[in-house]
């Protein structure tokens, strides 16, 4: 194993991109040891995965973006097939009135959005482009969907009459807009895309099943796809989602030490069917309020995904959800090695593609570009988070080896071209384990139990800070809020089991001194 | 084989759905031959394909109406992927301005859009409920997207320097809003999804291909997984895309005889380079304007399969996109045979899921629904388009067999259980087939070669009239105009090969007697 760290290439940027501050690495990404937020947003960028559009807060995810949306999409939709859910589509428009049915709702959600007023442009009469006609305008304002509960609960209402309708269990991938001022790509964008389900129950505890059903794909889809260790945990009623009864969460830590809600499970109890009234028959003929759960993940999870896991050189993407897994740059300085080498390279890529991991092909690329060097190549699939990168020159081809360096080690490993498939193979079933061992030793690494106020402000207020601290609340909602105001730190959830024994057990509140039931989570938060 | 067409049992309805007006027939639904349109109105609903929501125009996807458009998305994706496409995802909202940028384009499209020119709702001062908040208008309106070009095009503007940023080829997955004032499920609605596909080139030529390439997609996607056949051909001037140098088509012939334009590709020349400034440095080193396409098929695709192929007892859908393709009705009276012919449908079901048919498991459904009849099972299966309906009884199963029903030939006929899966596999590509065959005899059977315009007239305007027209026209607007206002029949396509021998050789206009290039079709469309 020869430990050769391959640096000092031409970066994988127009030339154009080079004239950077003399803190921005070669490859135009701020260091996160300088700034976490300029690394990420740099990297977002320079990474091909997101772009800024002409409408503030609007994103434009890239094809290499997208391409993880798809296969996030994919598997978490099978999670939810596997499990009886079923998909549908509901209309992009709310009519204002529906906003204000359910009263919590309406007050804690959804004032910042999109209202669609009018709905015909004429030519301008006093000059060149078009101009919104004025006799044009709705009668009802629409608000673009920042959530569809108040649409689908009152489609629900036609669909749902006897218990025999009950349970509808149904999931929406859809884009929604919530008029955000601060956004950051993916993590806070005016639009993003989402699945959100909504499901109608006979009863309280169907409706709680079912959300804890979900909280658990939702938890294993972030640690067995995404390699992200997530708290599980209810969310304090000042957190919980505008109507609902109580909200699961996910809760994960990234590098920045802060915390990211990465999907939640609201159950609504029977407040959305009282707002739009529906009503089932029951099996003994009463009639009764149907219960109602709604659950969702976004594209957030891309910049989660992202700011767990990534470094300096580029974006480190786990094997499950990588667009390319295994990326061959066959060298060769002339035509006629070049034939061999990229020979072998389509060879083994063709190998690979036949192999089944984890249910699907292994996603391969052989990359050709006559034009760029081989040290422009190495640096760009860095950067773009290929996980295994195999080299392959003459001299390789001669020895019957080749050269495979993984994205998270960066070490070049001689691997036998016979053995070469299993040796991938194993090679991303390891970094995909590696990347969840090493995401989950750096959160628990930055957990702490603190019973000192102190102890608690230093954590959320020193240099280089942050973490979560597992500490004792009095349970009072002005409590969490003076602690959010003097430190920025926030309930993120309260666990649904101990992170570690006698975290249930009753205490004294950190900042109070009055009695707490339980420890709870605190963070600050994307 | 038997010749017992099931009926007279229970219809798949509610009770409180069966008080129709006498020509309704028992399941609902009016029969074609009465109204075609108000047969498909009451299909779809019945179906629970789709629904009407609360704001007008705008529809709602069900389940079973979505399952099919999933299966057509990811059959388009994968022949989109196959041929070097990929996905990427653009914002919702266009600048009011960017509309006008491109003249041809604002002149013949998009006035009928919705408009956002707020963000914000506030408590009403007066009242209950919310506001628009006057305080938060936007500066610049944003127009829900109609059609992408005008937001990809000013982004591309970023993306592309030089030759070697070409070709782009792009494909996104979206919802778009068009104020259509008279809407019909799936054919026409102001909201509807689709894909479209936004292309960059370096040459016209490359860009030609591509537009050609996918016209091709389109129609196989047409042929093959709809089992509609489909003409393909060039839109008169009059019927091009807004913006497009020219567009290319497939149009479909219905039951009805009307024609569906089923999916559109535009070559946009350097229309939208210009408007939006996409220049590129050639590989000769000279600055050029860059080549687009753009093209797509939307949920408009689920109307056309139902009116192509469906009938008075529901729908029939080619295997392909059937979201069932084959369910199970294990009868019995009492819980020890069910306990028997459940266990045989389970294991057959089973058997078949583990069978490939073009690549993806063959889709089952054992219906186990204790308290609804056999009949009402048949019905249900009818309207919701199963292609094959496998009856087990206790007398099948003492003789080891089952009872097979095909939805398009409604046979019953008796298959040994052993050779059942070889059976049903074959029955699925032979009912694939004779739905593509009976479409086409269909369209040709009312295809017409008219060179008088009485009889052309006739064709439009008489009692269960209708079909395709391929007829002279001298080439004018104009005449294609008066033709339109006089029988409400436009030119569907200008076909890329003759339909048949000499239809393009010259001839005299069938309104005006002017010369005439070739022939072209007409039909009244939806």
């Amino acid at each position: 194993m020869m430990h050769c760290y391959c640096v000092g290439f031409v970066p994988s940027l127009r030339s154009s991109d080079l004239s950077q501050s003399p803190s921005v690495s070669n490859l135009g990404i701020t260091p996160q040891s300088e700034s976490f937020s300029e690394w990420y947003n740099d990297l977002v960028v320079k990474a091909d995965m997101a772009d800024h559009s002409a409408v503030r807060g609007c994103m434009v995810i890239k094809p290499h973006g997208y391409a993880i949306w798809e296969l996030m999409q994919r598997a978490l939709d099978d999670m939810f097939k596997d499990s009886g859910h079923v998909n549908a589509y509901f209309p992009l428009f709310v009519p204002k009135s529906f906003l204000s049915r359910e009263a919590a709702h309406v007050e804690g959600f959804a004032k910042e959005c999109a209202v669609v007023t009018h709905y015909r442009l004429i030519n301008d009469p006093d000059g060149v482009g078009v101009v919104v006609d004025p006799e044009a305008k709705l009668e009802e304002e629409l608000i673009i969907r920042p959530t569809s509960e108040t649409v689908i609960w009152n489609t629900y209402k036609k669909w749902i009459q006897s218990y025999r309708d009950l349970p509808i269990l149904i999931n929406q991938w859809a884009n929604v807009v919530r008029w955000e001022m601060r956004t950051r790509l993916f993590l806070r964008t005016a639009e993003f895309l989402w699945q959100e389900g909504h499901t109608a129950h006979a009863t309280y505890g169907e409706a709680e099943e079912e959300a804890l059903l979900i909280l658990d794909i939702y938890r294993r889809f972030a640690e067995e796809w995404m390699a992200v260790p997530v708290l599980t945990g209810v969310k304090s009623e000042n957190e919980k989602f505008a109507g609902a009864d109580h909200t699961y969460c996910i809760e994960a830590m990234v590098q920045d030490r802060r915390c990211v809600q990465a999907g939640t499970s609201h159950h609504l109890g029977q407040n959305f069917a009282k707002a739009f009234d529906v009503k089932f028959q029951s099996q003994e003929g009463k009639e009764e309020y149907v219960y109602a759960t709604s659950w969702g993940v976004s594209t957030r999870l891309i910049g989660t995904l992202i700011m767990a896991h990534s470094d300096d050189r580029g974006l480190i993407l786990p094997p499950r959800l990588a667009p390319i897994q295994v990326v061959f740059v066959p060298i060769g300085r002339d035509e006629e090695t070049r034939t061999k080498t990229y020979a072998c390279a389509d060879r083994l890529a063709d190998a690979l593609r036949h192999l089944s991991w984890h249910g699907s092909r292994i996603r391969t690329k052989v990359d050709k570009r006559d034009k760029e060097s081989p040290g422009f190549k190495f640096n760009d699939w860095e950067l773009r988070g290929a996980c295994l990168r195999v080299e392959i020159g003459p001299r390789d081809l001669e020895a019957g080896t080749c050269v495979v360096v993984r994205r998270d080690l960066g070490e070049k490993v001689t691997v036998p071209l016979d053995g070469f498939a299993a040796h991938a193979e194993a090679e991303l079933a390891s970094m995909q384990g590696a990347l969840l061992e090493r995401a989950r030793g750096f959160r628990d690494a930055h957990t702490y139990r603190i019973d000192n106020w102190a102890e608690f402000q230093a954590l959320f207020t020193g240099e280089g800070s942050g973490g979560f601290a597992v500490a004792h609340w009095d349970g009072t909602a002005e409590t969490e809020e003076k602690i959010a105001e003097l430190t920025k730190a926030t309930i993120r959830c309260i666990p649904m089991t101990p992170l570690a024994p006698g975290d249930d057990e009753p205490g004294t509140c950190v900042l109070t001194g009055k009695p707490s039931a339980r420890r709870v989570v605190f963070a600050k938060a994307y």
